[in-house]
């Protein structure tokens, strides 16, 4: 852990909302996966993020999900939500609520759909920031909102005291480690990669933790990897690394000429979370589709070739 | 007009929404500006589009200002309304709302945010269709949803009675015209550009009608334009969108330095209206900003040069 | 034609470079083709463009094609250059040759591999007015170069004497509109649509020219498109743009799972002229490949049915 | 050093081409940073990559700088010549005039300009790699060609001994690291990230070597930086990249509203070899621009504060 003693750090899965065939959360299976995560030692969740189906889900699904995962993790570890809206109003609205139901701290990325200047990207979080009562990160998501935070936007955030962390899924690891120097003085800053086959390399250079999708798949792996990192031991991170990295591949079962990368992604986690037993079944929301069998069965190779299954 | 008798034609404006100060919308202007685009001859609303800041309203503030547009229409001219959301689901929902506040038909983009395939986006808007029960237009916008509507996929959709129309905001005029080519046998549907500097050109391509955010501002200059171009008068329409393609330099006013494009646009359209008496302010939802006293003299300049003030 | 009297207007093909099984120049093939596109009645010829694999021919096969068109065209119409390169003292080097090899006009991008910025895009142009003798047009192609020229950088550069035309192949109209405005007092200034499928749109909004890839296998059609647009018959232009339009689905014979965007426009276009006789074979140079006997059937199909085989 | 025992490994900076004012190839400056670079310990050179400033080189100028650089490095060191051309048969070319000048293996991008899908990226490789008889590398640079190559279309052509390894400067760490992964039992396969703010990261996964643009001003850091993961010194590897980084910033001096992504990496790094004494000026080739006084000053300061100066 880095010398600014975040407040968030370690693994924070960004837990998938199970869904039952008519798209409604299947709160079972939910409470079974956020038990699954905090038995293998996560130590926060983020619900509510892109793995979660956020952009997906209704309203009142959305608040369903993130009250069953507050409920069921009853403190044990903290829950970030992700209020993911297009812009700043809607934005304030989902965190007024996420707050009501008992999130730690919530998560908005830039604006999308909208198009913004930088400048105007640096008003919506400090805007944010005066209105919600909760800590605040920024979410670096450009392969969903079409812009990238710039590394000095985020460090003139986080100086200014708007912006509590980062959760980089740019993928943008240079960019990531000109944040990661140049927070280091700032206390509490969380500076999360959510670039999970790298994860590895972004703790040797200084992250404080990661939001890893296939976290929900392989809980434990992460957990043992980020303790290695923490205690030094590199060569053994590396190899649990390169373990999860092939892991990593049930991603590409779903046929990228019939599923777009949301479905292969989301999709394929839903899946093993069903092939392990922690969640009833893998069904996604429109217009997503469930894997096939046979892109099933390609998941549950790479699963037992992981010792998963 | 085209053989095809298309549900949808003529002008059909963006409608803007005019805001309060603190971002509520302001109902007697908008009443004033529906009045004055109904009054020019307009042939319908596009209501909650992108110029109408649907990316910035919260649900609450959409409704308002659909259900204004709708009553003070009062069935002289259809409303359609926008659906901006991220995926099917939640499209859907809002589909139901405008449904109940009186809109006459529907738009949807394709999904955003969510990372899909081509297929997916097809089923998108095949399960919208199955659930509403109004007219559905598909919205090609691609610089805000960053995917682009393959012509084959609309003429599908098309073919299919899923979409009944077609708004254009693509800025890919070819593939518009392969639209235009593969729709010509298909009773009721339509299509209209949204690409405001060349509507004379689109309607010579066979176009419907066009949707220009630039009409609010001066809906009669459209209105001419389209009544030229009915008429095969089209060195006169050609002059004509000379004129406008000048005018809509007012979305240069604001600086590019300080403001995106959402706020170059919008916030000079509604900064025009306010200049011409018609609605009461022009202040825009944040994160946007609104144009300076500085900028605002430039669009006045504009104005004043199109005999508009 | 506009008022400003341009140099260049009227159908300009960018030829295509007929290549042996070899990959060297044919340059029989070349001489048929370029009497068959002058008796057909285009006003110029773009030597060395896209639609030539400027890209794919080595330096010496680029200046034995130069050197073909030059000659056999001897004077009929004249041939314009393209000097495809990356940089600028590349371009200039190109130029000097094209000058030395008979051509009338040279035509350059912006820079590409290089990252540059829009001041440096202009100081490329100024540096190559600078160091050639011939008339420079500017090629705004942003599917290749992946930048786009402002209009208002264009309108400076032209205003300045820098460039004496463009041809727009950026699909972006209303920029071009915006060009074709502000370029109207500029006496000499060619501006020229690549965009093929809306040719008749743009001549309306007022463009000298088109530069189509297509010209190539159907020069009578966009001659006597360009005609129509002349003498303001508006309907027969639609009409007859509306064939082409069709016509260019041989683009789409080939296969988009093995075939990138050059092979399937380039490749299809020498399989039309093989086809109908003009030239010798439909070879391409590498890593494009051929058309399968199956997609030549297609494009033969496309063929017969605008009445072309 | 991975178990694989790649042919090319360390440090290998894409040494800058050092010019004149009138843009001719300073050949006595080149020489000295050449011993410059090979004093300090790396392990080989690559020449005519972008920061080379291949892509802003006439033929004759790139062929002196390779020249040079041969004849300068007199087999201490391989030099590694890039044949930075848009396609095949260009690409050909320039491989055979590498191996006449003596360099030790070549790379290649994807081909650029052209439009090709990925089934023509092979083709384009396999072509090369049938007709030059030097070691292959594959140079994966979208910001240059706008197109990624594959982790699995470069695992593919390895194993078929077309690309004897990879200078991965895309950015994608994660597709990095699966080719890592990949190519583990291939003997001899040289995989070299570009990436030059996480070499560390990269070493740690399982990288051959670096090849950073920044190893020209700083050889001695990027070596010892090496050598510290040779040896698992990972703390240590860390601290040296973080001081790397901080003086990486010299990119941004150069303002970025007159200057490129080129002129502010190539033009930074010139300077600072100026400044350092290495070589005589900081002139780069149009369009690109020399930083100004007070731009200079900055990378002054950065190279002070780094114990540079």
């Amino acid at each position: 852990m880095s010398p600014r003693e975040p407040r968030f750090g370690g693994v924070i899965p960004p837990v998938v909302t199970p869904l039952t065939q008519d798209g409604e959360v299947d709160a079972a299976s939910l409470e079974r996966l956020v038990d699954f995560l905090i038995d293998a030692g996560v130590s926060g969740l983020f619900a509510l993020g892109s793995s979660g189906e956020a952009a997906f889900l209704t309203d009142a699904r959305r608040d369903r999900a993130l009250e069953v995962a507050v409920r069921t993790a009853a403190g044990r570890v903290p829950v970030i939500a992700g209020c993911i809206e297009t812009t700043t109003g809607r934005v304030i609205e989902r965190a007024e609520i996420a707050a009501k139901l008992g999130a730690d701290a919530v998560v908005a990325t830039a604006p999308f759909y909208a198009r913004v200047h930088p400048v105007e990207i640096d008003r919506h979080f400090r805007v944010i920031r005066a209105a919600v009562d909760l800590p605040l990160l920024a979410y670096d998501v450009p392969v969903s909102v079409h812009s990238k935070l710039a590394p000095d936007l985020v460090l003139s955030l986080a100086a200014d005291g708007v912006v509590d962390g980062l959760k980089d899924s740019s993928g943008d690891d240079a960019g990531f480690r000109q944040v990661l120097l140049g927070s280091s003085g700032l206390a509490g800053f969380s500076a999360l990669t959510g670039h999970e086959l790298v994860v590895d390399a972004m703790m040797l250079a200084g992250a404080d933790g990661a939001v890893p999708g296939l976290g929900n798949v392989d809980p434990h792996g992460y957990v043992r990897l980020l303790r290695a990192c923490a205690e030094q031991r590199w060569a053994e991170a590396k190899a649990e690394q390169d373990r999860l990295t092939r892991l990593f591949r049930i991603v590409e079962a779903a046929s990228p000429a019939t599923a777009g990368g949301s479905t292969r992604g989301v999709g394929a986690f839903k899946t093993a979370l069903a092939l392990r037993g922690v969640i009833a079944g893998a069904a996604v929301a429109a217009p997503m589709r469930e894997l096939t069998p046979e892109e099933t069965r390609t998941v549950a190779a790479h699963l037992e070739e992981a010792g998963l299954l």
